[in-house]
C-alpha cells in the first residue's frame, strides 16, 4: 500500500452558472488542477456527483467529462453518496492510488443544480433520505434536518439563536474566498429575523444550492515532488456509514457515522482531534455543523453551538472551521462539496488562503456528509 | 498490490418483482452470497446502480443497502458507469482488496425497473447517452443502437436474419437458468417476424429490462480457501472509456473502449482471446454481441455475425457465449448486468452450470458495456 498526496486542485466559482453546462464546469475544475501541476499521463477520473440525472439531463459522466477533457480512453467512473459524493470520489482515487494499480488519477466532483426548477432539485435532493420510510411520508430534505434541530434545542436546552454564530463565521470566511457564491456578511440580527424555511430551520441555517466543480490530482507520494514543491500528503482517508432513515438510530443527536469515520481517521493518521490545525465542516445546516463537532471530538455532547458562540470556530480561533466559507458561504453544489472541502484544505496546507489563511497549519481535516449523516467520509491532510 | 479471488456468489431471478423493493433485491442477492461463504466480517460495500434516482426514487444506496443486510456502520457506496455499473462495483471492489485496506468486500450490482412507467425507463436510460447532443435530438438508447447497427449492415452486407444466431443462443441459454426471466425458446423464424422497435431493432434483437441484484463477496486469494473450497480468481480487471456519443468516434463500428479494455486484461492475465473458454458478452442487442466479439479478437471485424451463424457461440462451440442466457434471455436490470455476468462465470468455472454447463472450462471473460461502448469493463477469472 502506498502513501498518496495532492500534487494539484482547480475549481470554479460556486454560482449559477447558465452559461455553462456540466460537462464545462468539470473541465474548467480539471483543467485548472492540470495547469497547477500535470504529470503528463493520467490513468484514472473519478467523478463526484449526486444528482446529474435529475437535475442535468445526463448519467455516464465518468467518459463524459474523461472524453470532454481530452482523456479519452482512460478508467474512469461516477461515484454517489448523496451530499458526500465528492470526498468519496477523492477516497476512491485514494484507494486506486495506494493500491499500486495506477499512479495518477483525478478525483473531482461536479454538480449543475441551477438549471433545473426548485421543486425538481427538491425532489432530487431528497433522494438523499430513506424513500420508502421518510421521503413518501413528505419530508423534504431540509424537514428531516429540521427535525434533528428541533430535537438538539429540546434536549440540551440550546436557542435558535445559539446556532447564530455558524452562518456569521461562515459568511464572514466567504468574503476572502473569490470562489465563494455568498461573500457577503451576515449578522446575528439578520440570522434571527431570517425567513422560516422549516421550523425551526431558517434561510440563514442553510446553504444554497448552486453550480460548481472542484478537482484534485493524486500520485504517489514519492513522485509528488517531481511535480510540485507543495505537495499535501493524504494521512488518512475513511468512510463510514449510518442508517439513512433517522428514525433508525438509536440517538439521533449522535452522529455514529461521523464519529466512526473521525475516529478511523485519527487512529490511521495516528493523532487525535487537538492535532487538527482547521476543519473543513459539513455545514448544510447549522445544526449539522454542531453534531459535527461533537462527533468528532472538538466539542462535549450538546455543547457543539457553544465553539461557535465563543469564536472558537473562527480564524484565528481553536479550531477554525468553514475557512473559505463553508457550506454555508461558498455553496453547496452537492456532488461536488467534498471535492471543494478538499480543495480549500489544501490551498491553507500551501499556505494559498489569502486573507482566510491560518497561520502556521500542518494538518487540515475535512468531513463530508451524505443525507442527515448516513455517509460519511473524513479526510486528513498534512504538508509535507 | 494483492491477488483477488471471489469466495461466493449470489442473484435474484431477473423478473418483475411487483412485490419486492429495491433494498429488498439487494438483500436477497447479498445475503445468498453471504450463505455460500461468510466470511464473518465485511469491510466495504460497492453498489452498481444506474438509474435509481429515477426509477426508484432513492439515491444514496451504499448505505441504505449496507444498513439493511446488517452492516450497518461499513464503508460503502455507488458506483454507476451507465448500464456497465455493475462489473464496474466490482471493479472497484478489487481495487480495494488489492490495495490492502480493506480484506472483505461485497461488491453488488441492483436495478429497480419495472415499477416505473415505460416512458420514465426510456428517459432514464437514454441517461447513459450524450444529453446535450443526442438524447436532446430525440435519440433514445434503442435508437442509437439502430443507428449503429443499420450502419454495420450496410458497411459489411450483412442482412437482418444474419444476427438471428445470438437471439436463438440466448433463448436456448436461458432455458438452463432458473434466474433467467425469458426461459424459453425462439427460432430464426420468430425472430425474422418479430415486431419492430427502432429500425432495423425488432423486438428479439433487444434485451428486456428487468428487477435483480447480483452480489459477489471477495477476499485475498491467500484467505481465500478459508472459506470455499472452489474459489475463482480475478486475473485481469479493466475499465476503459470511448466518447459517448457515437457521432464524436472515428469509426463507429469500431468498439475502442471494449478492444481496449479486452487488450489491458488479455495483457495483464497473460493470455490472448484463443486461451478463452467462455464469453458473457453484453448482448443488450444483438448488434452489441456483434461488435464486441470484434473488438475482442474473437471475430474478424464485419464477421461478428458469423460465429453465431456457424454456432461457434454455442454452449459446444469454439467461443460459447451468454451461456447463462444472456442480457437478451437471462434479463438485462442495467446496473446489475454487470455483476450477473461475473456470477455466471463463476458458476460455470466452478462446475455448478447445471445443464448449461461448459465442459473442463478454466478462464472465463465478461464484458460489461456502458452506454453504445463508452464505458466498457472487462474482467477475466479463472478457477485456482
Amino acid at each position: 500500500m502506498r502513501d498518496v498526496s495532492i500534487i494539484a486542485v482547480g475549481q470554479t466559482k460556486v454560482d449559477e452558472h447558465w452559461d455553462k453546462s456540466l460537462r464545462h464546469l468539470a473541465a474548467d475544475a480539471i483543467l485548472a488542477a492540470l495547469r497547477e501541476a500535470n504529470p503528463g499521463r493520467i490513468d484514472a477520473l473519478y467523478v463526484g456527483n449526486m444528482i446529474s440525472g435529475e437535475a442535468a439531463g445526463q448519467e455516464h459522466l465518468g467518459a463524459l467529462i474523461a472524453d470532454f477533457v481530452g482523456l479519452r480512453g482512460v478508467e474512469a467512473v461516477k461515484v454517489e453518496a448523496a451530499c458526500g459524493s465528492g470526498a468519496a470520489a477523492v477516497r476512491m482515487g485514494y484507494i486506486a492510488v495506494a493500491s499500486g494499480l495506477v499512479d495518477f488519477v483525478i478525483a473531482m466532483g461536479v454538480e449543475k443544480m441551477t438549471d433545473a426548477p426548485g421543486d425538481v432539485i427538491t425532489a432530487a435532493l431528497a433522494l438523499a433520505a430513506d424513500g420508502d420510510y421518510e421521503t413518501n411520508q413528505g419530508l423534504t430534505f431540509v424537514s428531516i434536518n429540521a427535525l434533528l434541530m428541533r430535537r438538539y434545542m429540546y434536549e440540551f436546552g440550546v436557542r435558535h439563536e445559539d446556532f447564530a454564530g455558524f452562518a456569521v463565521n461562515a459568511h464572514k470566511n466567504a468574503m476572502g474566498n473569490p470562489n465563494a457564491m455568498f461573500p457577503y456578511p451576515v449578522t446575528a440580527e439578520q440570522f434571527a429575523q431570517a425567513r422560516m424555511i422549516a421550523d425551526p430551520i431558517n434561510l440563514l441555517d442553510s446553504s444554497p444550492i448552486g453550480d460548481g466543480a472542484a478537482a484534485v490530482v493524486l500520485c504517489p507520494s514519492d513522485l509528488a515532488r517531481r511535480f510540485t514543491d507543495k505537495p499535501v500528503r493524504i494521512m488518512a482517508s475513511t468512510v463510514a456509514t449510518d442508517s439513512v432513515a433517522l428514525h433508525d438510530r438509536r440517538d439521533p443527536l449522535s452522529l455514529q457515522a461521523a464519529s466512526l469515520s473521525a475516529q478511523k481517521a485519527y487512529f490511521i493518521a495516528g493523532i487525535g482531534p487537538q492535532d487538527i490545525d482547521l476543519f473543513e465542516a459539513h455545514d448544510a445546516f447549522t445544526i449539522m455543523a454542531a453534531l459535527e463537532l461533537e462527533a468528532c471530538g472538538f466539542a462535549e455532547r450538546g455543547r457543539g453551538t457553544w465553539l461557535a458562540k465563543e469564536g472558537e470556530i473562527a480564524l484565528e480561533g481553536r479550531i477554525p472551521i468553514s475557512t473559505m466559507g463553508g457550506l454555508k458561504g461558498r455553496g453547496h453544489p452537492v456532488g461536488a462539496t467534498g471535492v471543494y472541502q478538499i480543495v480549500e484544505i489544501v490551498q491553507q496546507l500551501r499556505g494559498e488562503a489569502g486573507p482566510n489563511q491560518i497561520k502556521n497549519c500542518r494538518i487540515g481535516m475535512t468531513q463530508n456528509i451524505g443525507g442527515s449523516g448516513a455517509t460519511v467520509v473524513t479526510h486528513i491532510l498534512e504538508r509535507h
